[in-house]
């Protein structure tokens, strides 16, 4: 049964990105050459970065990347501030402290937007801090943090964003000739819509030019990634060549829609459908409505009455409608995913199945 | 146009393969957990190691798996012995001193087999040494090294043995039961002939028992991702699903086909057509016969005349044939891959191609 997947991604792509990945490419060969920089191009235009950025791709998840550009851009002399309300914030203070780097956070509620003020005064009193991460939207509750406020923050204290863009890339518009962001940190298989398999960085150029030899791990080199690009176009290691063209196509797609802009207003119009058809159901959504991206939305059970959600699930998975798990540490949830591939009325339909229940 | 790949992988897949890639999986649904269920089972079962191992999936390519499984099993407290006799030796040993551990090596000719007896005696003469690394096919040139009497050295030795068998696996038969190997390395997208996109590893159950929190990658804790697997049969961080359904695909074709025998055979018809036809136009092979492995031919282009790989490889990628490059330090040669869902008549095609030149 195909089964149409309202989760954070992997999604479901379209037909057409599949189709993108029904062929065999040798990865030294000319042809995938030219695939990997109309890819890298690609991933920079999307952020408007081809003036100040580099873009180097990554096998694996999203989560290699975010580990890869912390290695690659970071080293015994740093001190990295972790900005964290979600679990995507906590992780990215797991990985930089198991690298064995400096670490502190700045912990908010996962209700709450990360405080730009209370960000510039941990800034001011701590002076060792040279970088700062943020999780753009954190996929634990589909919570916006205020980028462009941090951005600012950050920069005019004179340290360096990271930004674990994951969940918001291809959908939020960015501009990085206008916001400071030293690094953008992202996957294939979210607002892109394309398979997953893949990561990549956008990193500022002079900051990646600097990171020579820096990472321990060879795999996750990113300096060495982007050197061998420039060298002979290729990766270094075996790249996954499919997901490659899938993620191309998606690219392409993303272009014909209208670019992040127009794909953001069709996930909003779905997070809006998706948001009245429960609300009177007595399912209520987990975030004040400022505060929430249209990505993924976390709903409360309607109280007064026990909720199962492994009963809610698999009601649903019958259907071949497939639903998130909620992440929260304090409050039952559950989540809907508002982005791939998807019709309208799939949003309506999904609706309409939990309303049987 | 179709390319027909005569590389070492990412290499030409069976369409049953790509079709099998053309859906979208949750990867936290039910479904999917069986699927990677099966994934394990049928990895182990490949080398008869379902008793002694248990099977580790990591995204990424070939590379990230040994690094992953290095960083997990090694620590401060061990010492590495590389055998090398080509790119990919050496390669481990870059992976192992980065990450900072002590590493030693055995160098060898790159036509010359590891040698068991300069083995024995360099672990006899270090006692420190307390893991011995090989590669069982060395892609550098087809080399195949002698894997039954290394690993009975190692055992005798008490020492461990990381088999990098990224180029045997699936097609060389390799019996976890009776011949002692720690660490199985290998990746989805040669022997298997899978798509690229997914390493794998195989590791004896009480060794990786010991690693918990090793390895200072989050990524590439294999200790963790094993347990996860155990708790609740996921991924810790996205999957490529369109891979993992592949590779399960070719699994199946490898077991129809009648697993690594007669796979083996399949190769070593084509290697011999490809070495037959092209000796009498004075290509030689590179290796002693007894040295090389079906798995890629290396060629010593005909002497007496200047050779021109680039205009070689331009004419045959013309035609959709593509080879591959030499990857030796001290001869001009030129590589032909036996490996991938190519017909015996493919090959001929190629050879023909190869002489009209």
């Amino acid at each position: 049964m195909t089964q149409r997947l309202f989760t954070p991604g992997p999604l479901t792509t379209d037909a057409r990105v599949r189709d993108a990945m029904r062929r065999d490419w040798g990865s030294r060969d000319a042809a995938f050459i030219a695939l990997t920089a109309d890819l890298r191009r690609r991933l920079l235009d999307v952020a408007n970065g081809a003036d100040s950025h580099v873009a180097v791709p990554l096998q694996g998840s999203g989560t290699f990347v975010l580990e890869a550009a912390v290695g690659t851009l970071m080293g015994r002399e740093h001190k990295l501030l972790v900005l964290i309300n979600g679990a995507y914030g906590r992780r990215m203070a797991t990985i930089a402290r198991r690298l064995g780097l400096t670490v502190e956070t700045l912990d908010h509620p996962e209700n709450a937007p990360v405080d730009a003020a209370r960000l510039a005064a941990a800034l001011a009193a701590d002076p060792a801090i040279t970088h700062v991460s943020l999780v753009h939207v954190e996929t634990t509750t589909g919570l916006l943090n205020p980028l462009e406020a941090v951005a600012q923050v950050v920069e005019r204290a004179g340290r360096r964003l990271l930004l674990d863009a994951m969940a918001s890339f291809g959908a939020l518009p960015l501009d990085l000739a206008g916001t400071p962001v030293a690094a953008v940190l992202a996957s294939s298989n979210k607002g892109l819509e394309g398979p997953p398999g893949l990561g990549f960085a956008l990193v500022e150029r002079t900051l990646i030019e600097q990171a020579e030899g820096r990472n321990p791990s060879l795999s996750f080199d990113l300096h060495a990634q982007w050197r061998g690009f420039a060298a002979d176009g290729q990766w270094r290691f075996t790249p996954p060549v499919q997901i490659v063209a899938g993620l191309v196509e998606a690219l392409r797609l993303l272009e014909t829609e209208g670019g992040p802009q127009a794909r953001l207003a069709r996930y909003q119009r779905r997070f809006d459908r998706v948001a009245a058809g429960l609300e009177p159901l007595g399912y209520r959504l987990y975030l004040d409505r400022p505060l929430q991206s249209p990505i993924i939305a976390t709903f409360v059970p309607p109280s007064g009455r026990p909720f199962d959600f492994a009963a809610l699930y698999d009601r649903l998975a019958a259907r071949g409608l497939v639903i998130y798990p909620g992440k929260l540490t304090d409050a039952e949830t559950f989540r809907i995913g508002c982005i791939g591939a998807l019709e309208d009325a799939d949003f309506d339909d999904l609706v309409n199945a939990i309303a049987e229940g």
